[in-house]
């Protein structure tokens, strides 16, 4: 960027935190200082690569910011941490459209806020295609950290809140490019599901104190996601198809979008919620505890088992498949 | 990345530092639980875009990997700070060569070693083009970072090591892959200069300690960095073209490379040294301690003015044009 890069830090700069109590020196300098962290230090990084993470013909800058900072936060809360600072990196194909900077910056600054997440600083660039590619701090008391890898066998399976509804307003966000968006709820609460994902920070927190033994973030769906947390804790899992929290927006979009609910639900990404293990008595509280504070549901979907069982979808039936494979299209229809 | 992330995370692993008594949590999670940090936290990070920041014809992973940690370390040094963590992002276009992927992150993992930074986590993801975004966290003594805002009237300007060094380098690598390179001394510290840069990190601590008023390193060259510097601190400054720590090696490569040392020295970047202000009675001790300490040179290469007078280039014989706008090309042979 240059001597552009000057002009455009300053324009930046007046989008965000300026120096407060917690920043002693902030952006336009070599570092960032600030006050530390209490506790354990978090730290996080994503990227979000045009073409990739985000279609810049369908979100609106703002929106993708928005979106960029959920992310990120999710992965500090999956932690059951929580954010504190962030720095920013931006690549950018020319021609740099200064106001689409300026609005990507803003939607960064709201879900910043939101968060009681502080942007401390970053670098910019030009390159072939705009990437933003974000890393946090954050702060959690000293060993209540969860990590993927505790799963113990018999403990139970929950997810927060509901699944798919993100992949289901990327559908529609395609779909309304042919065709003029549907005036109707669902399609209202699907396209905030996509736009606006919620960082589960608190309900993690809540999780964390119910005795989680494992947690991690759903960003790239369930079939893929469990897996992950079953590697790390050398387990296998049990899936009752039936009890997967499918958004309740999907079913009234199955006709007029083409989509299938169960598939969005379990291989569709970006939906953020909490994938956690529970030991069996703690499920009932953590949801009373969930819906009080959050407003949040809590669904029990599976339990842990053997690793050599592996990971294994039943329908309402008590069909098995394994999972892992895709196994639950069998179920479909 | 989606299913060869997994693959490829876990084949980085390797090549990274394992938890360790400052990670209770390291690659492969959410986020990376360390220890925090002493003293105040110190937040910067740096992109390397392919054909912007380096070139993959001309230099190989391990050179690109070690020199952009040792790059985003020098953000820290400039504030007087010490590195501790760093999160690694990269972007990669296709195909994905696991080779070259695990080279750049074991010439990461030198550098990093040699400052005393641990590498815990980041993200992954295909792009158009390579790109290379870390964020480093470290600390400081609370109150000890010097910023870019301090230089006062009187002032004297002073730069650590040599300059033009690296840029040099550059303008020999890419001779050489027209003619083969030359076996001369010379070459070799040019080429060293480029492909290693020093991050001055316990020399940053030394000028903090002599008194340093402002401090910044030299990423762009002095004529794009000390502006930086004179605007952060609302001052002019005066710069004695005869005082500049010319690279030696750049003087003979002046005819075999057809290259200017004096512009190179000013205008070429990536030197990564740092370029400070310090009380007039400081500089002697500073750069006593310097030499004892690191054999590490310091140039007094000229001092703070008023803002309305500009930022000015004298030469030998008392002439004087704005350095700003390339003053110092009246002074070219």
């Amino acid at each position: 960027m240059d001597d552009g890069e000057d002009a455009l830090v300053a324009a930046i700069a007046r989008v965000l935190s300026g120096p407060g109590d917690a920043v002693r020196i902030g952006i336009g300098d070599d570092a960032a200082v600030v006050e530390p962290v209490s506790g354990e230090l978090v730290l996080a990084a994503d990227l979000f690569v045009e073409g990739v993470h985000f279609d810049a013909a369908i979100s609106p800058p703002r929106e993708i910011g928005y979106r960029a900072v959920a992310v990120n936060v999710s992965d500090l809360a999956a932690m059951a941490a929580s954010p504190r600072y962030g720095l920013v990196s931006l690549a950018l194909r020319p021609p740099v459209e200064a106001g689409w900077v300026v609005e990507l910056f803003g939607g960064m600054r709201e879900a910043a806020d939101e968060y009681g997440l502080t942007l401390v600083g970053g670098d910019l660039s030009r390159a072939q295609e705009t990437i933003l590619s974000l890393a946090l701090a954050g702060e959690v008391a000293p060993g209540a950290a969860i990590s993927r890898s505790g799963a113990r066998l018999g403990d139970r399976l929950v997810v927060t809140g509901s699944l798919g509804g993100s992949a289901g307003g990327l559908a529609l966000a395609r779909a309304a490019r042919a065709a003029p968006a549907a005036g109707e709820a669902w399609a209202r609460e699907l396209a905030e599901a996509y736009r606006r994902p919620a960082a589960r920070v608190g309900e993690a927190r809540v999780l964390a104190s119910a005795g989680a033994t494992s947690m991690m973030d759903l960003s790239d769906g369930l079939a893929r996601d469990l897996p992950r947390l079953c590697r790390a804790s050398t387990v296998g899992a049990r899936v009752r198809l039936a009890s997967i929290p499918v958004a309740p927006a999907l079913w009234a979009a199955e006709i007029p979008l083409g989509i299938d609910p169960l598939r969005l639900a379990i291989a569709g990404g970006d939906d953020y919620e909490l994938l956690a293990t529970l030991p069996v008595g703690a499920v009932d509280g953590a949801r009373r505890e969930l819906r009080a504070r959050y407003g949040v549901s809590l669904a029990e979907i599976g339990d842990i088992i053997d690793e050599v069982e592996g990971i294994i979808a039943i329908d309402a039936d008590g069909v098995t498949a394994p999972l892992e494979r895709g196994g639950w299209d069998h179920f479909d229809g």
